[in-house]
């Protein structure tokens, strides 16, 4: 297709500039990668912005009690994106020591900050207690035991919610699907793990027992496990405080909100989730006669992914009669590994030809020597010579987040871009940069 | 299975000591995690010593004419295995600018280095060229113009091989195959465009048209794929020399040399390998009326993968009744994405009990907020507690190569390992490391 049927899935200031060329936040896409070379990841300043408050205005609309959003930094963990979100009103959810400290880094008030992962070091959670932060989301009994001591002999007192396992299957692919019971993560409602550990969370006078958090994968295309989940979860919430006296004061669906990464997908928006997310909150409540927690909702993708475009320079082409024509770019799974792990589908266009109606079937591979190395398999594009920028949309989660130095290939430089501006977030590395660890 | 058990596809320094610990390069693994913290990724120095003797002597036996070992750095790059194995005796195949800067800092003598890869830039090729690199094998008709364009701004000339893609299935996994016709890497012979590459190189006065290489994948356990392609390339060279005059000085079968990386697993030996593969050659110079070329063989997972052992602490483990238990460890897909990627499989053993009968089956996970996070699945171990110490075997190749800083977790410390004496070759990363290049 033209490149500029591929503006849907494009930050909402793409457009396609009367020169033919990319346009995104004011720039030509086509001058920004030759100024400041390729692989180049793009951020769009405004759309970032405009996530964060599409979430807030549908959490406003259909929840009545009070409410937050954790980005879940795991998408793309980085200082300056870190503040530009708290600015606003976005909190963080941290799987790691290194995304704490980035956090911190960033100046994020530790209140606003949530602890998640199935294996917490005691390091990280003593770094966590020390930083004040405002939950800890215990995943098991092993880490539960762990904070206790380490509570103990700080005489500290955290509050903490609990990583339930409801058994709902979201219909992601098996790598990224997280809420089922034959899962790393999380305590088993059904097992009767989650109720061990309420039990004796309830019993300790260090731990400030606050609420239940479930993450069921990502993406998530569907709206029904969420309502499954909300209804097993709230379920078991009303048990709890039957049995121990357990008061669900926190609550989280987790995240895993889809978007559209071909313009064929039709993820449901912000809105439709936190509209279906509320309703069967609420519901719950009603139903089990519980007071309507404080939620936190917790996007990653659906926060960061759109509004990242990655372009790259092509280099060689090669034409195989009758089986493929291959495109290499100087990029490719060092810096997205998404298509080669979980078989991903992106669209492609040429930034700087975005009008041309002409179209080859090109494979957009990388520069890593390896087969899997492919981009984008099968995709309409002007031919594309050597020399031309070529971008690639949906590039913010997980692609920054997952880079390698694979091939001993530097990562990319990532910028931020508004208005016609264009400022650096993270500077491209070098070959010194890649020996420094060497000793 | 019993820890001992699996020591067929440790180091060959690796015992079980009367404590029960693993021993490893005269070192106990379970101190040295330890000490070193933990993931650690240790590397066997005599092990690595004797793979590139292995090699070297099994061409002296089996190879008449002049023979050379090109280790294939992508495996894993680093400026003190890189010096160790020079000292071998052992050049590198590199397949971009940071890894032929890894030789130079190495103080590698660039008459020994091969450059491949699909998308060369042309800084590449530039870097190449001033550094004096022994040979360019070019991939493409694109590099081959950008090549002669840089010789002559230069006035220089280049010794050159041509990657051909003899259209041989080595039937390893689809994103490691290389040598089939559908693919990004090489002139295809078939399609007449090798043919094309030489007749064109053999006109240049910049080109020194030396030879050729082919390389099919990784890792091939068969021999046939081998003697195959060999006879397709002979028969090729021979053809360009009656119509082209062309004359195969340099030829290089690849790699992709298999490793046991499971104590079922049966690859053959690399005196097998050289042994089919130089009986192949000379076998189709007799046939051709061919000089024995000087042929180089690229061995990176075969030089790498068993000296390398990765050392896990264990964390969480969780039991799901009838379903399944998790132990958790605290490196993972960060640190190898290999299981995640292409479904690799290992052994792994209690560092700490090696010679415990008693046996459980559980699941290796890691820390990483992904369910695809599995190192290991459905593996025979003494019940594991927190604080153990996990040994995951074969870890040379291709983990630390392709590590990546997900979830902000930092990279881990690498060291080596002989009589006893541990030396830092990789440190470990910082958080302030992973922030460093944030603007």
């Amino acid at each position: 297709m033209r490149g500029i049927d591929a503006l849907p899935v494009f930050p909402a200031s793409a457009k396609a500039r009367p020169n033919g060329h990319l346009e995104i936040g004011g720039l030509d896409a086509v001058e920004l990668a030759r100024a400041q070379g390729t692989p180049l990841y793009v951020f769009d300043e405004e759309e970032l912005r405009d996530s964060a408050r599409r979430f807030r205005s549908a959490l406003d609309v259909h929840y009545p009690g009070e409410s937050s959003i954790i980005y879940a930094s795991k998408a793309f963990s980085n200082v300056a994106l870190f503040r530009l979100l708290a600015e606003e009103g976005v909190g963080f959810d941290v799987v790691s020591g290194g995304e704490l400290a980035t956090t911190q880094a960033a100046g994020v008030d530790p209140a606003n900050v949530h602890f998640h992962g199935n294996n917490k070091s005691e390091e990280e959670l003593q770094r966590a207690v020390e930083s004040g932060i405002g939950a800890i989301v215990v995943d098991n009994l092993h880490e539960l035991a762990l904070l206790e001591s380490i509570l103990e002999r700080f005489g500290k007192t955290q509050q903490v919610s609990f990583r339930v396992s409801p058994g709902v299957d979201p219909h992601t692919h098996a790598h990224t699907t997280t809420g089922v019971l034959d899962s790393k993560f999380g305590l088993a409602i059904q097992t009767g793990q989650a109720e061990e550990a309420i039990a004796r969370a309830m019993q300790s006078p260090r731990l400030d027992v606050a609420g239940l958090h479930f993450h069921l994968g990502s993406p998530i295309f569907e709206l029904e496990p969420y309502e499954e989940a909300i209804q097993i979860t709230m379920e078991f919430a009303a048990q709890m405080r039957d049995k121990y006296g357990f008061s669900l004061r926190m609550f989280s669906p987790g995240g895993g909100f889809a978007v559209n990464y071909l313009t064929t997908d039709e993820a449901p928006v912000p809105d439709t989730y936190i509209s279906t997310i509320s309703k069967a909150i609420i519901q719950g409540c009603d139903v089990h006669g519980l007071e309507l927690p404080a939620i936190s909702i917790e996007p990653g993708r659906s926060m960061v992914g759109t509004a990242g475009v990655a372009l790259y320079t092509v280099g060689a082409t090669k034409l195989l009669p009758d089986i493929r024509t291959y495109v290499s770019v100087d990029g490719g799974m060092g810096d997205n590994i998404r298509p080669a792990i979980y078989g991903s589908q992106y669209e492609a266009v040429l930034a700087s030809r975005m009008a041309d109606t002409e179209e080859i079937t090109v494979t957009i591979a990388g520069k890593y020597c390896e087969s899997g190395d492919i981009l984008v398999r099968d995709c309409s594009l002007p031919t594309p010579a050597a020399g031309d920028i070529l971008a690639i949309p949906v590039s913010g989660a997980y692609c920054i987040a997952m880079s390698s130095t694979y091939n001993a290939n530097p990562r990319p430089e990532v910028v931020l871009v508004s208005n016609g501006e264009v400022r650096t977030i993270r500077r491209r590395e070098t070959f010194e940069d890649l020996m420094r660890l060497d000793v």
